[in-house]
């Protein structure tokens, strides 16, 4: 996959000088096998990345291992878990201006002792940031969403949705957005949590009770904060063109209409730390890991982003 | 919204022999203000719209009143009321073939003494069937969803549904999908409740303790079910390709993919009463009724979905 995004950019010619963190062996038999046309030049630092670029992709050396793509196990789980910490070593020393994930299987990592739910609680934690503050952001071409709650029963989120919450997250995505995406006055449109925005209170009172209150607090520091918006009605072509980014009372009310909108080029984006970070929004396809059948368009379309969120940046 | 939908579908020549139910006057006003092409033929009995429908859009006269298309009101309600008591005695009798609904003030309704949820509870009181029975079907050119609950808070969702829930109405989906829908093996995907479909009871167990149960019980009875399938898996291009309908937890998972999809072609089906019966999928639209300004397609889509069901039919 990573092969296949970077092959399709430097094609178009728009690969960010961007560099990968481990597997140099690996990645190079991988290509060969796939026939896929990517030079994999070997880097002993990232400062060498910038020159490397012009004849191929950079990738650090002295990480790897023996270790199958479409196989999960402890080695590889050991390199991801390495790679992982040195990419975000790069990006928080500023050597690297932001950090690009790949899929990880949670089950091998946790087989080797990680106590992680993913990587995104782990980059909070190098960051210094409490798990809240990472904040899921889904971006795709015509559409940003941000679930609120993410991975917890859906019998839970009623609970699990406060004000307070529903506000911090929301100053995050605001904040995001001007700084990393350079629009200076975020619209965020609210979702509602039941039917109908629950219908004046006939099903469900969290409108009234916990979103309103959280985008009266919104408005009142200046945030163009509008809602609560039924869910059905937040993505119809009409409502996607009046907000930057729709926040989400739960996972699937965020990924639903991502997936069904913008499904080969959706981004994860990490907002709320000090570092960029982005990755494809989908799982590892073990089932065709490595074989160059997975869609590169989700990488690709990460590995731009980020570059472009480092641009903004400045 | 009826004259927008009829003058387009007259000038595509793909008209149905409709009638309306009242209104006559009403409509050649509103028809005569917003310089819309539709001649009104009223009628006395339904089997006159055979032969109006050449001259224009044959209306049921006698039932009509002084009220306004943007304002609900008492009168609007009893006229509304009556139009609904006709049209559902014509389809029962078999004098018409189906039955369109056009929004209701329910607000309105209500004030005058009718005490159903909605309209589909009408019909399915008036058809001698238990509410559940009557199935809603969200159906466009490239997308069918159900929603197995659906004006409750979400609160409420995990507590109502059940595994003989779930397969009561995919029963009730399969044959609809053959009798009117003339799929002769109708593929249902059902959705899982949790993101990830609980990521094997991680978070919620309601996929392996209703949903698995029910798509077996179905199975064993020859009913091409398959799922539990997570939310955002659902609704990809791809996954939309493999089956004929998608069977959702709740009112959001259903609607919020048509709304994205098919937002101005939307029918609103009800499956499980011996009548046919359809309806645009949107609400009242007070604001611009009467105007011209709402967009015709799903009214139009809806009259011609419930002639080509009742064709299937035979």
């Amino acid at each position: 996959m990573i092969l296949g995004a970077w092959a399709r950019l430097r094609a178009e010619r728009r690969a960010p000088p961007a560099f990968v963190v481990g597997g140099p062996e690996l990645l190079r038999a991988c290509a060969e096998r796939l026939g896929i046309d990517c030079p994999i030049v070997p880097i002993a630092e990232p400062a060498e990345a910038l020159f490397a670029h012009a004849a191929g992709l950079p990738v650090m050396a002295g990480l790897d291992g023996p270790w199958h793509p479409a196989h999960p196990s402890a080695d590889g789980a050991r390199l991801a878990l390495a790679s992982l910490q040195w990419a975000t070593k790069f990006a928080l020393s500023g050597v690297a201006s932001g950090l690009v994930t790949a899929p990880v299987s949670k089950g091998a990592l946790a087989a080797i002792g990680w106590d992680y739910p993913g990587q995104t609680e782990f980059l909070a934690d190098a960051c210094g940031r409490p798990y809240r503050d990472a904040v899921m952001m889904l971006a795709g071409p015509s559409l940003r969403t941000v679930p609120l709650t993410v991975h917890v029963a859906l019998a839970e989120v009623p609970a699990l949705l406060s004000a307070e919450l529903i506000a911090h997250k929301a100053r995050i995505v605001a904040e995001g957005l001007r700084r990393d995406f350079g629009i200076a006055n975020p619209r965020l449109a609210i979702a509602a949590l039941n039917p109908h925005a629950g219908e004046g209170g006939q099903f469900g009172d969290e409108e009234a009770r916990l979103i309103a209150p959280a985008i009266a607090a919104l408005q009142a520091e200046g945030i163009a904060a509008t809602g609560p918006v039924p869910g059905d009605a937040l993505f119809t072509p009409r409502a996607r063109a009046g907000y930057d980014a729709a926040l989400c009372m739960y996972h699937d009310q965020a990924l639903i209409p991502i997936k069904a909108l913008e499904f080969d080029e959706g981004v994860n984006v990490t907002l709320g730390l000090q570092i960029i970070r982005t990755s494809p929004d989908h799982g590892t396809a073990y089932d065709i890991a490595g074989q160059g059948k997975a869609d590169p368009g989700a990488m690709a379309a990460a590995l731009v982003m980020a570059a472009e969120m480092a641009q903004q940046r400045g």
